[in-house]
């Protein structure tokens, strides 16, 4: 870290000064500080500029300097990498791009249900310009207050509210792009049938900017909620959260907005670790899950009704153990409080690896189940536990120190403990990314674990768009030649 | 086509004969001759041998001999391209490799919602199986009694049922398929979520088997209806058909099967051509709509309530002219035949020149009024019309022959109407090829309009995951050498 930064071509860096003007173009270090390490501080690089275009025609402008002279670009957007997906590597050979400053909402229609946001849009201001016409966009997650629109896209987001409409990728409609040519792909009118081969889109989406800068989405917006239903149930087990999942999606799948399971063990934490927090339920339960139903339109039955109708059947057939529904909006608060403290209960208890992971949902429980007990047979001391989006497949599979651990103690454990998780979601058939994407910190893992088919393509498709190795190199494809480290 | 079949490597055909067997591998002319021709007898080709493998492994086996001897595949399945997709290239140089002896259905799970099909089975036999279970395949078109799961997922295929639950590609949960080096994708795991990198299995939905074989997919499946309500709307405009729409998916967008839109003139011919249909409605109106309103829970408001209720609100706004609901399932299925008679009644009244295009949903009323307008003005004798899935975005557009013209009229007029329409098309954001394809037929046409971003990754692509330009050549993909044509 005490190497000076290679020198980049002068020529080069003034001809991005050049296009992009001074508001568009920094080499002051404090002004580049705050972006060259990831939100958790896990990763850390430098960059002898900051770029941050004004429009498309400014970053197809960047994108052709940056190939003439060789020199590599990594994207971000809000800098809220779970994966150091937007982290610069450590040699500073590369430029940030940021989006940031693309941050205009291009247009909004409720009667057509599409909004077009640029990639610098942060998520919490598209939920408030969708609220501001009566539509909401419905995907959401913790750091709605910074991620953006090109890096929700370029990841495929999920979160909490995925059950109903989907991950980014069900959610963007059109994209407009910059490949790494400089050229611009312009393919954001939403079209709901369109087959004029490869769908460059649902390429783009999840990408990670290494094929390309995202500089626009078309997204679904949906009417919004008037009014919802909050519940908290206590079941024997995730066998029979799934059966009753199967239940409430069988008579209201789409009223569902929400579906998240919770252990005994991992509720217990949030109510010790957070303040104000209180047990939902009177007795003792191994499981626990949070449910919510909605609608978007006053007329029919309210959702609270419908919940309690719904309940009360699943109830005759054995489907759950108790169960509470919020009485009021601030209780639904309290419920969906619980869920959300997970992760911070989870780092208060002490040291943890933890893992993004999903399998088939019928095969959930299962995996739920048998692969906390093997990784606590292999490892011993720890414990294993896994909550979140049972509706999706997806769980955060968290294994916790043992007792008396020092603070840094997934450092030295993560590794063997992370590779022996993700070997069992393989064999279950899964994904050891669900929702957080590849970046940096998993890429060797996908490489260890890819289908070789799967690898073989994912590298041939990076070379032939990005044959310079330009867009976000080292971050998701590991290249062949081991010259994925820029 | 006297020219003699030029001679393929003697060896690669005896290794592909040890491979298949005597069931997978055919030089019979007769037994070949019946797969060379396209439904619709546009397009004819000729080639030495057919093979039918009969599982993944001897699909692999075949790409694997192929690759080695540098011989082209044409993947077929029903045969019932509307495009020339499936029919081999006229020299001969290539073999065909049918997939309809991989008929199983390897799993179906009504509780997991899936089914798992290979290739070669049938729609209405994966119609039925579903049924059998108490569930439902969503998707259904015309040729279901010949189109196979492979063909259907590699067109990204439509139909009248794609408003509520999507194209194959919504409907497509994970895919298997050779690679053309001959790996195999293990892609069958239905992930909800999976962020492990470039989508394979969206890029080969849709490839036309351009980039290798699809051998099975994990599909979709929904509760069986059991109960529905069909009705005949009379319109004033398509702008008026819109609006109800939107009123109609506000208020119930989750029992909405289907929404087409028919020209007064259109349905007049079917009326005139079709034996046993009479009009729906007493008086005359510009333009119609036929509705569905589906349950799949005996529960709560039967569809012809909600139905009747739906209209009853909307005839207040003044939002449609005339309605009639369906009081049986027969009076349903004779709003359904007047629909599905259109493209047989056009082809009665006599030859025209016929368009599969989508625009944006918002701008299809437009499209609709001015591009037949447009037609008509720059082609005089033509009448032009328009109808289908609106709200899909995706009509028929059909421009007839000026009166008196012979019956091959299409064959000389066709090419400059084809390119007209397809240029207002383009102009209106919409796609040239909405769920036809673009097979051999639009090949040409599509490199003529693509925006060239989008021309150079589709020929990245190709070149990258099919560097021998092996599968499919001459479809889909212009190259740009104008090695297209094998």
């Amino acid at each position: 870290m005490t190497n000076p930064i290679p020198a980049l071509s002068g020529s080069a860096l003034s001809a991005l000064r050049g296009v992009l003007g001074p508001k568009g173009f920094t080499d002051d270090p404090d002004l580049i500080a705050p972006w060259l390490t990831d939100w958790r501080g896990r990763f850390h690089g430098r960059t002898p500029a900051l770029l941050s275009p004004a429009d498309t025609a400014e970053v197809a402008a960047i994108l052709r300097i940056a190939g003439e002279h060789h020199i590599p670009l990594v994207p971000q957007g809000g800098n809220t990498s779970m994966v150091g997906g937007a982290t610069p590597p450590e040699d500073g050979s590369a430029l940030i791009l940021s989006l940031r400053r693309m941050s205009r909402i291009r247009s909004l229609s409720a009667e057509a249900g599409v909004a077009v946001a640029e990639a610098g849009v942060i998520l919490a201001n598209l939920h408030d310009a969708a609220n501001a016409i009566g539509m909401r966009f419905p995907l959401t997650l913790g750091g709605k207050g910074s991620a953006t629109v090109g890096g929700l896209v370029s990841t495929n987001a999920g979160g909490t509210q995925v059950l109903r409409f989907g991950t980014m990728r069900a959610l963007t409609l059109g994209i407009e792009a910059v490949l790494p040519d400089g050229t611009v792909f312009a393919g954001l009118d939403p079209l709901k049938k369109d087959n004029r081969g490869y769908d460059i889109r649902h390429l783009l989406i999840g990408a990670e900017g290494t094929l390309g800068i995202v500089t626009a989405a078309s997204l679904r917006l949906v009417p919004a909620i008037v009014d919802r239903a909050v519940g908290w149930i206590g079941v024997e087990s995730p066998h029979q959260a799934l059966a009753l999942l199967r239940r409430l999606e069988n008579r209201a799948a789409d009223a569902l907005e929400g579906f998240e399971i919770v252990r005994a063990d991992s509720l217990a934490l949030v109510l010790k670790h957070v303040p104000g927090t209180r047990a939902p339920l009177a007795g003792d339960h191994p499981w626990h899950v949070l449910v919510e139903v909605d609608r978007s339109d006053s007329r029919g039955e309210p959702p609270a009704t419908m919940l309690e109708n719904l309940l009360a059947e699943a109830f005759e057939e054995g489907l759950f153990r108790d169960a509470t529904i919020a009485a009021s909006e601030a209780q639904a608060e309290a419920l969906w409080m619980l869920r959300d403290s997970l992760s911070a209960a989870e780092r208060a208890h002490g040291p943890a690896v933890q893992h993004d992971i999903s399998v088939p949902v019928a095969g959930m429980p299962d995996f739920m189940i048998d692969a906390a007990a093997a990784a606590e047979a292999r490892f011993p001391g720890v414990s294993a536990t896994a909550f979140g989006h049972l509706g999706d497949g997806n769980v955060h599979f968290h294994v916790r120190a043992p007792a008396g651990s020092p603070p840094d103690w997934a450092m030295g454990a993560g590794k063997a403990i992370s590779a022996y998780v993700h070997d069992l979601v393989v064999a279950a058939g899964g994904s050891i990314s669900a929702e957080h994407g590849i970046g940096q910190m998993k890429r060797d893992e996908n490489a260890r674990l890819a289908d070789p088919a799967r690898l073989t393509a994912l590298r041939a498709i990076k070379a032939a768009l990005d044959p310079g190795n330009l867009m976000n190199p080292g971050k998701l494809v590991p290249l062949a030649t081991g010259a994925a480290a820029p």
